[in-house]
């Protein structure tokens, strides 16, 4: 029944009047917190936003995206080595996390309390939404709610209690796309043929690649959507964060 | 009720002699692939090992911990950008795919992937174990595993029905340790002091810091554990295995 509710999900960019209360999103949190990491250190944090100037101000960084301001609740997850540093070196302890190997693990650990966060949250009735803008403007989000060295935003999430009515579920590839037995089966230019069929064959997936005035639906990811100008640009961005924040030399 | 039993978890390291079905982890793959994505492009996927010499191939990778020859299925998740680039190329499209900002949103990809996989495996009474030591030893699991380029394992875990008796449930930090409140705080000694203070008390962590001969807690995980040495040397082996994988220059 919860599988039920997992697989009846979807993201929700619309939410109702209604304010979540503290005392559940606390809840949420500490049934969250019980999700694993990297050694018990918990190498994450969450920055809570309800302050409705401090969603104007963040709303730029997601591209303007209506969802920023319109949700009660913002947050952003966090990949954070800085509290346990701070507690290694008041312990007369000599800390070594300032590296690409801690980031990796800071940013696994902040999934995992995203995404069980948002399984809760949806189990309770709420609707969310992932926003990747995050990893884009990290730079700027960082100066926006005051990240110190040692803590990189990676993912935002907006939270409230959805609007009617509830956005079509979208579709996802079949699941030999995504699993393999024993060993990685590379692809072959049939059974891309074959996974990507239904995605390419919707209605909805159609008309999408018409209105961008695209040849394929590849193309509106490439061209459009994910462009490796931007890609490339991005990346540079979020390599000076790393750098700036201290995980990289 | 759902919250609870997230509430109750503990990482189950011991598991029966109970196979998994496999229309059962089907289930589960298919409910966890209804997790966010980036743009719905699924840039993630999973390796499935249950032949057990692959296991014991493996074993030696996950620094040799017990649970990855005696589970019943040992899942590697990837974050993968092979799949959809194929598609692109197979569909005239040109991806711009091979940089870090990729690398990034493949990691998000498949950490929710793993993450809502592990709560729905929870829920069906499967318990879980991650393993961290993936990204050490990237390269040699992308050899065992014929990964090619564009793809990254990140984490392993353990599947399989928990044996008795279950682990204890092991502490975490206060939650003001984690979240904050429209700017992020940073912490002073003070504060450091009270967030830590409980879990510093612990009999079990006092013993634990006995037993590895060391002054303060935070120094068996310093000096033994996580120690900027190691945590250098497995850097610059993610750095090549980025590199190697067609995702930084």
């Amino acid at each position: 029944m919860l599988l039920d509710s997992m697989k009846n999900r979807r993201s929700i960019r619309k939410y109702t009047d209604q304010d979540i209360p503290e005392s559940l999103l606390n809840e949420l949190f500490e049934v969250a917190a019980r999700a694993s990491n990297t050694g018990n250190m918990q190498l994450y944090s969450v920055v809570v936003t309800r302050d409705q100037q401090s969603k104007e101000k963040q709303a730029p960084l997601h591209f303007n995206q209506k969802m920023v301001t319109e949700a009660p609740v913002l947050l952003t997850f966090c990949a954070d080595a800085n509290r346990f540093v701070k507690w290694a070196e008041a312990r007369d302890a000599v800390p070594g996390f300032d590296n690409l190997q801690t980031f990796i693990a800071a940013t696994i650990d902040a999934m995992l309390f995203a995404q069980a966060f948002c399984d809760a949250a949806e189990a309770n009735d709420l609707g969310i939404c992932y926003l990747g803008t995050t990893a884009y403007n990290a730079d700027k989000i960082i100066d926006a709610l005051n990240l110190p060295e040692l803590v990189v935003p990676i993912v935002s999430v907006t939270v409230g209690y959805p609007a009617d009515p509830l956005p079509e579920q979208v579709e996802r590839l079949p699941l030999a796309a995504v699993v393999h037995r024993e060993k990685y089966t590379d692809f072959t230019p049939e059974s891309i043929d074959a996974l990507y069929k239904a995605k390419e064959e919707l209605p909805v997936n159609i008309q999408y690649t018409k209105e961008n005035n695209k040849a394929t639906l590849a193309q509106v990811f490439t061209d459009i959507r994910y462009t490796k100008k931007n890609n490339e640009y991005f990346s540079e961005v979020f390599m000076q964060v790393l750098k700036a924040q201290g995980f990289l030399k």
